[in-house]
């Protein structure tokens, strides 16, 4: 199959003008044309990368006034980007060719639980934390937590994970099923409720991850779990990375259903200790979480502390009152803005790749040496269960040379992560930033996935620059 | 997106002439014409479905051989069907267009096991019993288990899931990475070892599922898990449907993590009594397993032992030893030949549902009464985990009158997993039985996976006929 890989299929967009007075029509005063709203929409938090803003936004409130949005800019080839809180990274939102940002903020109610089935459908704009504070009462909890208070939509849209992935799994494995507005307009659901199918194309999986570029996410129905009876907490320190992946991959491997196994590297560790005023031993550090019932945590615990021993850890700790488990935890909470204190007035930049577990020290080690030796300022924290790391690079955003220094490192990690049978991104996904290392990573894949775009957006109008242009 | 719904959109195939030749000079004497061998490919082994047999059929034994095959057939837009074990259901592997049939069955060897990162690659044709036995050193085992011997890459391609599912999750959610043969012969790989990623668009995941259609898997990566320190086994029965299914819903909603929780009605339990000389209640009856440790067991069945005497059943029994827990499960093991044996001499068909588990206990109690309204012979089995069930309908072959009986059958069975919120099929798949129901499930998003179809296969030679087409 081949394409012009890196050349836009449509470059002939219409004017958002073409569109502005429909949208109007249609939306009142939730279409903002506002200097101050499209700069809010045009980047996202906490992104790097340069904020592009859209002509307009439209705040939508439901799934048929996406549609309808949708239909008027799809006549005009007036491009969309969808918007949710805003929390990726790597450009997601950035609208590179201007026209509509459709923001589903509002959009942010529970639809349905049903607690029996142990799912709940709600809007795209409804928070992971809203969520979980809907669900207080009922015994439930959704467990991906990807950081940041993303949307569950966007969650979806950027295949996310986080620290409880090790346990729960990713946004992959917990969407049952979404409603979507094609890039035509229509919409469709994915499925039903029934907790697996094969009846068909599994569209529910091509449109998670699919960053916006397919169809836009308006309602989506995700699992839900029991909140464990009993949660515990420990941490402990090696004397090196390899030491802390062995003792991951054995509690793996033994089948202790761990639920969260993060990792902090000795710089992240002193950073910390700084930031949060710890006297943690400043070596790599895991950060665990157990769910269950009361003996099986117990059991859990004790499980991995002779694991630990085994591979010379002796300072294990661990803790079970919800206060005491924040305290041994407070370092792995603060750790983003410990990193950002490493180097403060600097600009600062997460990025993460994603190895074979086997492969993770080798891997981590060979990114801490590539820091040194690039002479910058990088921490790392990782979900060490998954091989996934996140390394907070700080630098200056108004030198050439340290946005070059940064760019070289960039690749050579991203080149590092393909090299160990891994990924150039585990959670954050492709955007704008990673963009340049698809043909690397899936080779003539990354045509098929080209051809499916434009199957499905034949006017390349549905969040257009992402994932498939560096 | 519109579309001629159910006209295929090339009926214009080359004959298969044109192309054994060619493929007579790459593959020598495993290209097969003889009758007894195509006949051998053209249905497989349960299904009920006509036998279309391919014009020929070559074993492959490798990636790029199949990837050759392919590149020849396109040339001619001749029609290619895969073939692995021939265990599907629906018909999967019926060459309703003619053309090549592709065995894969050569395939049959273990690529690289990765012990550390719980993975093994494996090629297209090895069984999951075979990687099993092949497993057996490790410690490790890889759990999906659709009771047939089906090969990993037609597991994949059905989205198989079976017993164990309601634990260890369906073939999505095991699947880390494929090597994939396209409809052009190009070769692709869907991903690297990582256990996540978010790098642009999930390729394997739109072809678990695909059934053939969009491409030949060649190679896969599975996820494998720890053989558990012990496994426990159970058995009990309630006096309705309706309580046994309150006993699971209860059971996974306190996170119990029940590796397989099988449910037999009454009319099944009867059947095995008979075949397997069992002196069971006869009454739905619940069938356990489960993993973990020592302690960890004993406590999931002490628990599951009260929520199962909370909802009245009085005759729960468990079994630790192999012998002993094989013999407790010997009604669920011999089930289907138990279920055939009430109608000796009749042809057999199973067909599947799935629905919300809340659903479950009303899906199967009028599906029931339908069996007998209808007049056939209809024993139920069930993966009460996860709200999927079987019906093994016999009925004669010869009867027009019985035909049509299980045809209205099987529609009404299908409309009401979708009443329920459900799907047509959870495990077996669509195939040529089951493509008239996707309209109903799907609505406009068939559209949207017809033109993925497209896209991907313009000249709709991969297995043609399959999923979209009643």
């Amino acid at each position: 199959m081949t394409e012009n890989r890196l050349t836009p299929y449509n470059s002939t967009y219409g004017k958002s003008e073409l569109v502005i007075p429909e949208l109007q029509l249609l939306l009142g005063d939730k279409l903002v044309l506002s200097q101050a709203v499209r700069d809010q929409h045009g980047g996202g938090e906490v992104t790097y990368h340069t904020n592009m803003a859209p002509d307009a936004v439209a705040f939508a409130n439901s799934t048929d006034q996406v549609s309808e949005i949708v239909k008027i800019c799809a006549k005009h080839a007036v491009p969309i980007v969808p918007f949710g809180a805003g929390s990726s990274l790597e450009g997601q939102v950035s609208a590179v060719a201007g026209g509509i940002c459709i923001d589903l903020s509002e959009m942010n109610h529970v639809i349905q639980l049903n607690t029996d089935d142990l799912d709940v459908t709600v809007g795209a704009g409804l928070t992971r934390q809203e969520l979980n504070v809907y669900l207080r009462e009922s015994g439930l909890f959704f467990p991906i937590d990807p950081g940041a208070e993303a949307t569950l939509a966007g969650m979806a849209a950027t295949r996310a994970s986080g620290t409880n992935a090790v346990r729960y799994g990713t946004m992959r494995d917990n969407v049952i099923n979404m409603t979507v507005v094609m890039p035509d307009g229509e919409v469709i659901k994915t499925g039903g409720r029934a907790k697996k199918s094969s009846a068909g194309y599994d569209l529910a999986r091509l449109m998670i991850g699919s960053e916006g570029t397919l169809g836009i996410i308006t309602e989506l129905t995700v699992k839900l779990y029991g909140i464990p009876e009993k949660i515990l907490s420990a941490v402990c320190s090696f004397e090196s990375i390899q030491k802390a992946c062995e003792a991951v991959i054995l509690t793996i491997q033994s089948g202790v259903p761990v639920a969260r196994i993060e990792l902090l590297d000795e710089v992240q560790v002193s950073a910390c200790n700084n930031y949060s005023k710890l006297d943690l031993k400043v070596e790599p550090t895991l950060f665990l979480e157990f769910h269950g019932s009361e003996n099986h945590c117990v059991e859990q615990v004790e499980f991995f502390k002779d694991i630990a021993a085994e591979f010379g850890s002796d300072n294990f700790k661990a803790a079970a009152k919800t206060e005491d488990r924040n305290l041994l935890w407070k370092a792995r909470h603060d750790a983003y803005w410990a990193g950002c204190d490493l180097a403060p007035g600097m600009a600062h930049l997460s990025t993460d790749v994603c190895v074979p577990i086997s492969n993770f020290a080798d891997c981590v080690s060979e990114t801490k040496q590539d820091i040194i030796d690039s002479g910058l300022i990088g921490p790392i924290v990782g979900h060490a269960g998954d091989g996934n790391f996140h390394v907070l690079v700080s630098f200056d955003e108004s030198s050439d040379e340290d946005n070059e220094k940064v760019k070289r490192f960039l690749d050579r990690l991203a080149a590092r992560a393909l090299k160990y049978e891994g990924t150039c991104t585990g959670e954050h996904g492709i955007g704008l930033g990673k963009a340049k290392y698809m043909f690397a990573e899936h080779g003539a894949g990354v045509n098929y996935m080209f051809a499916l775009k434009k199957a499905l957006d034949p006017q390349n109008i549905m969040n257009p620059g992402k994932i498939f242009y560096g």
